[in-house]
């Protein structure tokens, strides 16, 4: 065990070294999607991520770096160890700032823009990657159907580099959902391999992009509920794209020139 | 130390359970590069990328699995324990099989199709992705420019989803690829954010698409080399996009509908 120092290490004047500190030991079990649900916080770490997050009106409940930061006025960092951040940090080469905030979720999702939903998304990365693509592309939102991964767990938010600040994101049942693009003002867009309509072609707004899980793509009900399905030519004897790169190709259509 | 059996493991009676077993211990040596270099092997695992091989015309120098199995007429696997096979693979969940090839490398790119060229990719899983999408998108082979990550590695190959397996590869240094470039017969373009063509335009063939590492976009000279510089438009304040997705949003419109 190590002495946690008696100084008042808020001050920045000794960083905190010991794995032990209550404080460190919490945001270390944060990587743990039973965690972060039990605790209200997820991470995000570095520095342009977090002035990302600042300039997007959000508050981290804790700050801790290796050496004092301004991001926000009101947030004094804890300053730790270099050894200790690295503890902490997800990365090879560990940021020199991390930060837990509270996840937030949009209650219900608008009739109006693009809103982008994916079923049963189950790979952290891809999900990070779409949201920031879908930022982009200037999406009013994203909508979670059904069993997702975990938007707040270390890989997703990684691979949003910052966009998980920006999106909005609704999470909804597949009931829901049915039931929500039922009464959608706009036209509802699903993919299907055996569609016979190619992906490129105008989309109007407001408008709802619908893609499937990874293995499994749409289920039949929600695709039954697509109002129209397209499909992503590709070369005879490839099965499929990524997840993400479908989502792209399909979203930058509905980006006007 | 396990006892190696004394049975003859290649005929799949007695499964080899030892990590001292030669092969296996080189197998294991091959996530690291310089071991790839070395024996001249990378690894590909699971039965559908394995499939995909052999219906590509590759054929391992070794094989081995946790079962029979009958890809290859002529090779027949090194039968190993689950226990084992879980120290080879880089998965999760292990798969059943796995093997390891020889690179393979084309010496020149054709002046015909569309030729991807990606100047010092760094992010073995966004190359595999790439190579993933460059099949799907019917490129005709990929220039990989200066110092880029290895495509043998075992996070590229896997995200390649056995694509690595069909698309062409070609390494040039810089100035190689300018002259090459130079004495194109068709269109040469790059991507830059300061450019004011929009990259949703027609394209002809033959053609070169040009795209920078993931951190520092194209360097000068090789942007100086394109005839045209197109830019992908993303929402005020969005730094940019993944390579990846970048890449594959500007393949697709060399897809014919």
């Amino acid at each position: 065990m190590c002495a946690v120092p008696k100084t008042d290490s808020q001050s920045g004047m000794t960083p905190i070294t010991s794995p032990q500190n209550p404080v460190i030991k919490q945001l270390r079990s944060l990587v743990d999607k039973k965690a972060r649900r039990e605790h209200g916080l997820f991470l995000a770490e570095g520095l342009a991520m977090l002035e990302r997050a600042a300039e997007l009106g959000w508050s981290p409940g804790v700050l801790v770096a290796t050496k004092p930061v301004s991001i926000w006025d009101d947030v004094r960092p804890l300053v730790v160890s270099e050894k200790l951040m690295a503890t902490l940090s997800g990365q090879n080469n560990p940021q020199d700032v991390i930060a837990a905030f509270k996840p937030r979720f949009q209650p219900h999702p608008t009739k109006t823009g693009v809103w982008l939903v994916l079923e049963e998304i189950r790979d952290p990365g891809n999900l990070g990657t779409i949201i920031r693509t879908a930022e982009a592309a200037g999406v009013e939102g994203i909508i979670l159907a059904g069993e997702c991964c975990d938007p707040w767990g270390p890989d997703c938010v990684r691979a949003s580099t910052g966009s998980i600040f920006a999106v909005p994101l609704v999470r909804m049942t597949r009931e829901a959902l049915i039931s929500f693009m039922g009464a959608f003002p706009g036209e509802t867009v699903g993919t299907a391999m055996v569609a016979k309509t190619d992906f490129r072609r105008p989309y109007g707004a407001p408008l709802m992009l619908v893609l499937g899980s990874e293995s499994r793509g749409l289920s039949q009900d929600i695709s039954k509920a697509c109002k129209t399905l397209v499909r992503i030519p590709m070369k005879p004897g490839v099965e499929s794209l990524n997840l993400a790169i479908a989502t792209a190709l399909i979203l930058y259509q509905t980006v006007s020139t």
